[in-house]
């Protein structure tokens, strides 16, 4: 289950996303013309799109959980003009590919919505080439911090990462994709901290971070929060309204920090 | 105060801290030949030294609230044979050096220790030339993440951040950078997210961040939070042998940031 939920707000959310940090985080990203990509949890098209972009030589292969969004992503890359794309329907647990399909792997966004990300990793390895790269980006939610702060948004931004492990899912697992990687047996070539930091000295990308990536993610488990009484609503308006406010106002700042890793399956059997 | 206390192993942690985060912090902080440059809050001396190192044709005056720190500032500086620095005995909140007397203004680990950063700030464009800058690094210790995390790890950086507060000082000043550097009346330059990630790609630094800064700058309040009641001895015992581990072991990470910002004294009048 995702935690932000499957609405049309939520789609919004994540192409914008995917747009705003496509610098931070595809930068360094650059694949082989030729080479056979793989996707994983491609959602709604947002990351996927990009990857055309930016590599227009690839094959891709796009997979999802979900059929719903599968059609969403269908329409974005079809709108963008993007015809080097395969969106499949498959479960990353469980993706029935050959062993050794894929040149390289790409995964955004993702391990932190499963239940055993350690087991997804090990998949992926096991149809990933010998010398190909998994390249995987989560964000953890443990390294967050704005200014003003508020008692009610940071009760907002606490009952999001409660919210998210209730799932079973981890909000922090950022911090842990170099043991993660380790662990599924693959050579680590890097994990880099990609932080945003905003303020108004440039007040659109302030703007853009809080009201279009971070608000609408904490604001998508509104409902279940309040149901739980984990926040009371009135205390929720007041987190949502002042969140928004750190990314209006002139004298405010806001921080996260997303993780990137590349892992290499090693080519000598054995070394796991 | 100073949260932290005088002792030889604050001495020789703030030494060692100055050397790890040297390029982190330092790169991109270079004045002219023949500038005035003051460094405030030089403590034992450590980012004073790097400043001799980075920009050996600058004059700078370093001044500290501590004589004691103060002397083995001398010793440091001396014994690496820096002549170009003069320290003095002053309190940041009224210098009583005349208006307008430097060129640049240095500040690293300092607003988090005073009682009124902005205060100190206004005080600090006082004594600056119009179209001078003020550097200035503070960390956030809302900001830090690790792996693997344990409740009592958790416990032992929370009383940290309890205990500074306590003080009246605030740990998460880098967030505030931005608006602290406006409502003193800079031109604010930028201020940047300066992030520090290890694992054990890199065990060496990741060692060194963890067990040469983090962990003595916890257990720099060890006796006054055990004391308070914040955390058992027993838990707390247990905290630091887990903090020491995460710079050890091989399926670790730690993560934290500091802010770097930079801003210039208005030139004209009235542009406050």
């Amino acid at each position: 289950m995702y935690v932000h939920g499957y609405s049309n707000r939520e789609t919004q959310r994540l192409l914008e996303q995917s747009l705003i940090l496509e610098e931070l985080l595809h930068s360094g990203t650059r694949y082989s013309d030729g080479s056979k990509v793989l996707e994983v949890g491609c959602g709604v098209g947002a990351q996927t799109s990009l990857l055309c972009k930016r590599n227009p030589g690839i094959a891709i292969t796009a997979i999802d959980i979900s059929e719903q969004y599968l059609k969403q992503a269908q329409k974005v890359v079809s709108d963008l003009g993007y015809s080097n794309v395969e969106l499949m329907h498959k479960d990353v647990m469980n993706t029935a590919f050959p062993d050794e399909s894929f040149n390289h792997i790409f995964v955004c966004f993702v391990l932190e919505h499963l239940d055993k990300p350690l087991d997804a990793l090990v998949e992926m390895k096991k149809i990933l080439k010998p010398g190909g790269t998994l390249t995987v980006i989560e964000g953890d939610h443990g390294a967050c911090v704005w200014s003003p702060w508020s008692e009610e948004s940071g009760q907002v931004w606490d009952a999001l990462i409660k919210t998210q492990q209730e799932l079973g899912h981890d909000p922090f697992v950022g911090r842990k994709l170099y043991p993660l990687l380790m662990d599924a047996g693959f050579d680590v070539d890097c994990v880099l901290p990609k932080g945003v930091y905003g303020d108004h000295n440039n007040p659109l990308f302030l703007d853009d971070v809080v009201n279009q990536i971070i608000v609408p993610m904490v604001d998508s488990v509104k409902k279940q929060v309040i149901k739980s009484g984990k926040v009371t609503e009135q205390n929720w308006e007041k987190g949502i309204k002042d969140l928004i406010h750190v990314g209006k106002a002139d004298r405010s700042s806001f921080f996260y920090t997303w993780f990137k890793g590349v892992g290499v399956k090693p080519s000598l059997p054995g070394k796991v």
